[in-house]
């Protein structure tokens, strides 16, 4: 696949938060060495150190940017260890970030192919211990811009880590064990349950556990629901969502992207 | 009005947060229509919702952009409803919001022309239910970037929603009923009373209302005031605004953009 | 030194947060005057009025931009007093600031020159009171990138505002006191002791007062303190940085950036 974008694009997805000046730096790092690369954020707020949120986020995302376009996404909690770093291409798209599992949920959607990122002539000389977001895939994402060809930065790699965060387990007839995958600005919990693939939760009756809490209550709408109250609703982004009405379903819970739910239809 | 930047500008005004893909996802579309445009972010933290803010960010903004330049502002609680979606060119510049009264205060200053967007060839192909932001207003703008002519977007309009957020009404001798225009930051409430032309706050004994407060003090500067008393001053923004010394003036008062306020001068 | 970025690059630095229009108003005013300039945020969440921890933060990213780029620190608690705004070259950079303190840091560490900004020309017409970021800093910015040479702004300075934050005073024997430089998103609190030069730190027993409470614990990683002790850490930036296990060291000393800090080493 060609970087076949005039004008490349890179966005970013990152755990750093606005507060400091760490996102600010990689795009310094980024115009020094692509100076006609265009850089958009993503998000820089996932929870910190959190894959799953961060793979969800950028499955999400990735579809509605232009063929071409070059996603960096450093959540990286093991980012002193051995950890590799990897590009990959899936759909017409690159990836770039750490060997963790964070890009799962894109390589569920559409095959791909990956590297490791390993020619250190294409990242910063110095590489600290805790800020590979501005020494590897900064550098990475600008050289790719820049026309550098994917095979330069590293080996083929087939044994990508995969996290099952958004994988569905089956426990028995009519029961799955899923997972969080993101929380909202307003405190809903978004599932692994796609809303077509569990169509039977708007038809018949069921069950969602999380926590402590069992969830039987469907909702069209939030003021459906009394005040507080756990429903399921049927969320914009494909899956089901737990929510409260006037209140942080995960507040209630306690749980974060990553935390197990368990949904059984009757 | 020809469009007439030789780089379009378009930016961005929502109540989308930070937390999600939203903004970025908006970003790629455009990108992927108009690589060209450059976007700047106005302001994504909104109160949810709250459109006499929305109204009052892009009301102090746009002004201070170069001619041409292509507002997109979403706020938009009808999202799955019948509101119209918008292209109005006023004061040089174009804007696009839905039709709900987002756009009030740039109407109330300059004269404008707006037609409705209903060309489905200039939306993403799949309209969704909740994001139009993707789907209607980011193609939109990008298109019209692009040098999309306005008349290709639909047909003109006469009866734009307008909301009287911002229009203060006189409620008798020296009385008018106004309202909180935005809470800044720090907590301090924007009243819809401009300081010009109510100048006799300054000289003349006066009564504010909001909420179960009155409020007869004003004061040149915070330390002046008590502290956590509310007093009044003449704010950055050419209105006045309630504030309290060392405390939230919003958090006492317990209200938001769009609470009504009183003024009587005595 | 030349203007020497064919694509000229402005980074912004502010304490105006987010809620507001007041960042995507200085994009605006830039783009208006250059418009082929590009604009990197750097931070705009630093602490209101905080110049110690905005001089941390420039003088922490500015390193990582290519030569030629235009930075702007907009804290500027002395807006309507009779500060100086400057244009200072420094490292084959251009820093465009309050006259404050606030590009101390960047200033200890490379020669600089400096000059005030005083042409009327390179200012928007009307100058307001408390918003100087708008109306004097970003058309700078703007005029600089165009190509204005820096001799038109203003006469040579010599006597910048020079913070002592990030000096650290010596006491007597082994002792010496310092400040915070900057409390990051976890509640760590940066100190202004380089990890290099006070390597002591970690060979020898030692005492860090701040506010009420003396540490004398070092750790590698968190989870070797008990959870809410409060222990000395290597930070990332280079500083030895005061942090609790699972708790915010912020909260817990209840101070912030430009607090006082005292080193002993036995």
């Amino acid at each position: 696949m060609p970087n076949t974008l005039a004008k490349p694009l890179i966005t970013l997805t990152t755990d750093f938060g606005f507060s400091d000046h760490f996102v600010g730096v990689m795009k310094g790092v980024i115009a020094g060495i692509a100076p006609g690369a265009r850089v958009i954020d993503i998000c820089h707020d996932i929870a910190a150190f959190n894959i799953t949120e961060a793979a969800f986020v950028i499955a999400e995302a990735w579809p509605y940017f232009p063929k071409g376009t070059i996603h960096v996404v450093v959540v990286d909690p093991g980012v002193s260890s051995s950890r590799r770093p990897i590009l990959a291409e899936a759909g017409g798209h690159f990836f770039i970030a750490p060997d963790n599992g964070v890009l799962s949920m894109v390589f569920d959607a559409v095959p791909y192919k990956a590297r490791v990122i390993s020619n250190p002539k294409l990242m910063r000389r110095e590489i600290s211990r805790t800020f590979h977001g501005r020494d590897v895939f900064a550098p990475a994402a600008a050289y790719l811009a820049k026309g550098v060809k994917p095979a330069q930065f590293g080996k083929s790699i087939h044994d990508c880590i995969r996290s099952d965060a958004a994988a569905n387990v089956r426990l028995g007839d009519g029961a799955w064990r899923g997972s969080i995958l993101k929380t909202d600005r307003f405190g809903n919990l978004i599932t692994s349950f796609p809303t077509e693939r569990f169509a039977g939760v708007t038809s018949r009756p069921f069950e969602v556990r999380v926590g402590r809490e069992k969830i039987r209550r469907l909702a069209l709408n939030y003021a459906e629901a009394a005040i507080g109250e756990l429903f399921v609703i049927a969320g914009s982004s494909g899956y089901f969502e737990i929510a409260a009405n006037q209140a942080s379903a995960t507040s209630i819970l306690g749980c974060s992207a990553g935390a197990a739910v368990e949904l059984e239809l009757f």
